[in-house]
């Protein structure tokens, strides 16, 4: 992640440099997860974030730099997820699934999380960044289960839920899925994946 | 969907038109499962069908038509899903699954559902289609619940938790997940889908 340009190349003063980049960020999320890799544009991200595309290649190097950037999550987010996790075990599946929808609800973690599942399909750097966010954040934290692989299937199980849920939600719109209220999504979701915490799975 | 080429320029005998044809379209469907619709070029898939570039552009027009042909899910597929929903409902939970991981495992249809998923983020065609194939597949035919919305909310249910599923084991291949054995996916994930077909959600 390049978020800060070379000391040396410096365009203006440092504050100003951080708030365009972020503001360079913000955009290049809401046009990712909105159109995908393959619609996305340094020259649209530029104009929506009103600079100058030389400032974007000067600021992220390419369209893969800026993908990069804009697809990492939030560290505050990172941390809410591990914090969630130490949420006492007959209450989790509540937990995550609250945490999931105010995710998707917060103006930088949903478009990043959108920008994600998004380009995850075409760019093999995506990908893995995918990959290590479902295991890092919501499989590996957990303390689930029996042994190792126990723990790692509850976890996936609760991911393999969270994420179909999210997409059908969020990113396909599908009906009336797209609409349902977080208190039925709670009541018809939660209770799901409180099995997979505790329940018998095999 | 333009499998046949038009008669007015048929470039062999109508039978080797077809074998061609369905050559093509196997080895498209590889092609945007494994490389999305960025990395896949009509070259690569001329390539891997062994057949020249310039006939692929004769029967499918363009890559977009090309990926058109690749992700129509084939029609047995859409009766089987479509006659799971006759299952009676005490046991549809483990149908719909069985169905599922039988649907992944079909050298047709699996590359065809991994192309729609890895496609459906760059094409509003694709994702149109995918809209279609959630919503008339795993939804519309579905007879469950008290009402018109109760029937799609518990068909939408079912959809979020198998493509979730399904994308973790075999598109994004997350561990353990993907090396689970089908008895062991059912006996974790066909008790929540009967949730979802009759418990009580809300």
């Amino acid at each position: 992640m390049k978020l800060m340009p070379k000391k040396s190349s410096t365009p203006g003063p440092r504050d100003e440099r951080g708030v365009l980049a972020a503001r360079i960020v913000a955009a290049a999320r809401e046009e990712f997860a909105e159109h995908g890799w393959a619609g996305t544009t340094i020259r649209a991200v530029a104009r929506a974030a009103d600079v100058d595309p030389a400032l974007v290649y000067h600021y992220f190097g390419s369209k893969g730099g800026l993908l990069d950037a804009a697809t990492n999550p939030p560290q505050r987010w990172l941390e809410n997820v591990a914090k969630v996790w130490t949420t006492p075990v007959d209450q989790l599946g509540t937990a995550v699934l609250t945490l999931m929808l105010a995710s998707w609800a917060d103006a930088e973690v949903g478009p990043t999380l959108h920008a994600i599942l998004q380009t995850a399909a075409h760019e093999a750097a995506t990908r893995e960044k995918l990959r290590r966010v479902v295991e890092g954040s919501l499989m590996g934290v957990s303390q689930l289960g029996a042994d190792e692989r126990d723990r790692l299937v509850r976890s996936g199980l609760i991911a393999s839920q969270t994420i179909g849920f999210a997409l059908m939600r969020y990113v396909w719109k599908i009906e009336p899925i797209a609409s349902m209220t977080d208190d039925e999504a709670i009541a018809a979701i939660a209770p799901n994946l409180q099995r997979y915490v505790g329940g018998q799975i095999q």
